[in-house]
């Protein structure tokens, strides 16, 4: 049986709507995670839970976690019959009078919605033209690597792209070094080695990102350098893919005119990614 | 009669919850405006409409402005028993697909709320403690000056001025020199001359802050300059005042531990502002 698409549930119940006010749509107060679902297993869900946490701490929210965790897996079971999956966690820090000091008393509210996934995981994704966005992702410390809920930066980057006709858009620092696509971690190749930006003033700790480094890489006898890259060295490198949560391992096929024709170690990360994730199901669902 | 308080409308219906999915929960995708309403009439509702005109050009959203200003003006009328109210409109850019890019036949979704306010706006306003935040206002030209909904920098900095037993928090720019308070726009009173941030690269221009510039300062003979501002100058300055539209033209009593005793000239614009007031109430009604 297909459950209606998209579903949604606030606050573990079935629902169409959000309770108003809500700091979330007032302010972007909150956090959210994207997670990919396969026959009712959310994947990596500690990775997210981990990461969902440290925001939950950084925003001085109410210790929410086990709250979403328990929404996660009560959304995820009714979507067993579903191949492939994406669901997406909200956590806002709910209702609160006018003005932005957070309440004392906030009870965070939790909306999960789900949509199936045409695409089986396990096959390699197709390379992804992306396009340098003229908007920069601004610095701030306080929030960088955090999943919140002030994405304005990336969607206005996403509709440059757009309007150049890529699929996503590469996204510079305020210092103009390289931070990441819009609604992906970025990857390049050097002579058998990887870099990836640091991301400590700007952009997302993607768990992707964090598998690639802590596994994925290890699996394939690389090793991965945290760097700064300039956009001319992403232009020059051997190979340059992403990552997240519902793209898995994508190659980078085109970045404005430069072209990529082979993604050799793109490839070898993706299987060892399908590995992964086919050790990860089992585990889940042992 | 009193209406509910909050009372809230959804694209000019009465509503309890927003719609799911809404790309201003997900993504912040959206603005907003808060408005004072006197027995019914929205003060500045030109001022207000112009800003938001603006954001909704800079992001790119389809043409709703005539929707905003008839969302606002029945809701206003309907609060026409109230001496003083605040009048919310948010403007999200609605429903869509997972993804940052926004879709091309966004429908914009009206969300406005409206509370009774107790303070009498002719009252002259007391003195503000403010604390300065350790967390500064990112630099985003493309952001910069509006009032959109990703206001979790504002957020965090109005819980570190709680922390501080203040009333709101100095916020620094990304360079270290003033920008504004969390909540409201700041100036300061150097040998009868006004400054004031020029707000290129973050912060709000707000309402009143224009309205100090453009009708308050010249009624009372007083220049106004933009300029960049450093806390040390703040700290010398012999007053500092904020202004918001539910603030008005408030006094800063105190900066961290600098404290400040009169405010002659602040007391002067707010009984310019009040004539002001008084004008446009008027011609609101007339």
């Amino acid at each position: 049986m297909q459950p209606p698409v998209p579903s949604i549930w606030v606050d573990g119940e079935p629902a169409t709507a959000l309770p108003l006010p809500d700091r979330g749509l007032d302010f972007g107060d909150g956090l959210f995670e994207t997670l990919l679902l396969q026959l009712g297993h959310a994947h990596f869900l500690d990775y997210h839970l981990q990461r969902l946490s440290s925001g939950l701490q950084r925003l001085a929210f109410p210790d929410c976690l086990a709250r979403c965790e328990s929404a996660l897996r009560t959304a995820a079971q009714g979507l067993a019959e579903l191949p492939w999956a994406a669901l997406r966690i909200t956590v806002s820090r709910g209702a609160g009078p006018r003005g932005y000091a957070p309440p004392p008393d906030a009870t965070p509210r939790i909306v999960v919605t789900a949509a199936p996934l045409q695409q089986d995981h396990r096959d390699p994704p197709a390379p992804l033209d992306v396009a340098v966005a003229q908007i920069r992702w601004s610095a701030q410390p306080a929030l960088a690597g955090l999943k919140h809920l002030n994405r304005l930066e990336q969607v206005i980057a996403a509709r440059q792209a757009t309007a150049a006709g890529a699929d996503d858009a590469l996204m510079l620092d305020a210092a103009g070094n390289v931070c990441s696509l819009a609604a992906a971690n970025l990857f390049i190749v050097e002579s058998g080695c990887l870099y990836t930006p640091p991301l400590a003033d700007c952009g997302i700790l993607g768990t992707r990102r964090r598998l690639v480094i802590e596994r994925l890489a290890p699996a394939c006898g690389l090793s991965v350098l945290e760097q700064s890259l300039s956009l001319q060295r992403v232009q020059d490198a051997e190979e340059v893919f992403c990552s997240n949560s519902l793209r898995g391992l994508q190659p980078v096929g085109s970045c404005d005119t430069r072209r990529w024709q082979d993604h050799p170690v793109a490839r070898r990360l993706h299987q060892a990614y399908v590995d992964v994730l086919a050790r990860d199901f089992d585990g889940g669902t042992a």
